[in-house]
């Protein structure tokens, strides 16, 4: 039997050298900042307003990991879930570099650093992004290097040229 | 008024290069992967068993911010939210070397890989963590390094001593 195979919008040829994305607009809660921190960050600053008053962020502000878990979600909105995507291996430099606060709204910018073919996969592609994400006042809250692993458009697995 | 500060279990200075700390024990549902993934990162993999089945994974597995973010409330529980933390400044070297399935139970390890007091505020100790996150079979199934702001014990604020 011969099932097609899936067809996506994009492939790795739709992340070239310097392609930059920009998506997201999503505004930040005081209760969806401390949901998140009750099941996965518990500390004060980001479970109360007082807590953070008692901190060096002066107030409330969003867990690392859940600005980031943001990101990740507004990716999948943009393009991902449109996007032969294989997952990831692993990320780089993730700086945390102002804190989140409720009220805030986000948003990402990804410029694709580097896109190359898996030696050990012809058929897959590499691709390391830079992403930045934004307040509304445009001051970057946090920035990371990640990689994505995509099918190629048009390059058949190695099995399926042997089958 | 002086208000007597608040004390700790821990400070900067429990976390010598080289100390080991082994910590977690927590057991993954598929509801909790699901759950997680619906809010943050809805690829067809992380959201049903069929949707894993057809893709690189083989079957339903964590997002990769799912297993950081659980790292991250294992680390609280264990010890973070008795220790004098001042927050993160950013991670390096984000590693998911093996999917996490449903029924996996995951405990962490960190050790210390550097411990400094900053330069710009003495009272202040930055700490360089690896993480790795192991399954039941002692697979490492994540892996990163991340940087913690510490107070110093005993060592008072600049503004302290001005007052």
């Amino acid at each position: 039997m011969n099932i097609p195979a899936k067809t996506f919008k994009y492939y790795w040829e739709d992340f070239p050298v310097g392609k930059v994305r920009e998506f997201g607009g999503v505004t930040l809660t005081a209760e969806a900042i401390i949901d998140f921190a009750r099941q996965f960050d518990p500390q004060p600053f980001h479970l109360s307003e007082e807590g953070g008053k008692n901190s060096l962020f002066g107030g409330l502000c969003a867990s690392g990991w859940h600005t980031c878990a943001l990101a990740m979600r507004m990716m999948c909105d943009a393009y991902l879930l449109e996007t032969a995507s294989l997952g990831s291996p692993g990320l780089e430099n993730i700086r945390w570099l102002k804190p989140v606060r409720p009220g805030d709204t986000l948003h990402v910018r990804t410029v694709v650093l580097e896109a190359r073919p898996l030696d050990s996969k012809p058929h897959v592609g590499l691709v390391r992004n830079r992403w930045e994400m934004l307040n509304q006042n445009n001051e970057e809250v946090m920035q990371m290097e990640g990689y994505g692993m995509f099918l190629r458009r048009d390059v058949p697995k190695a099995d399926d040229i042997r089958a």
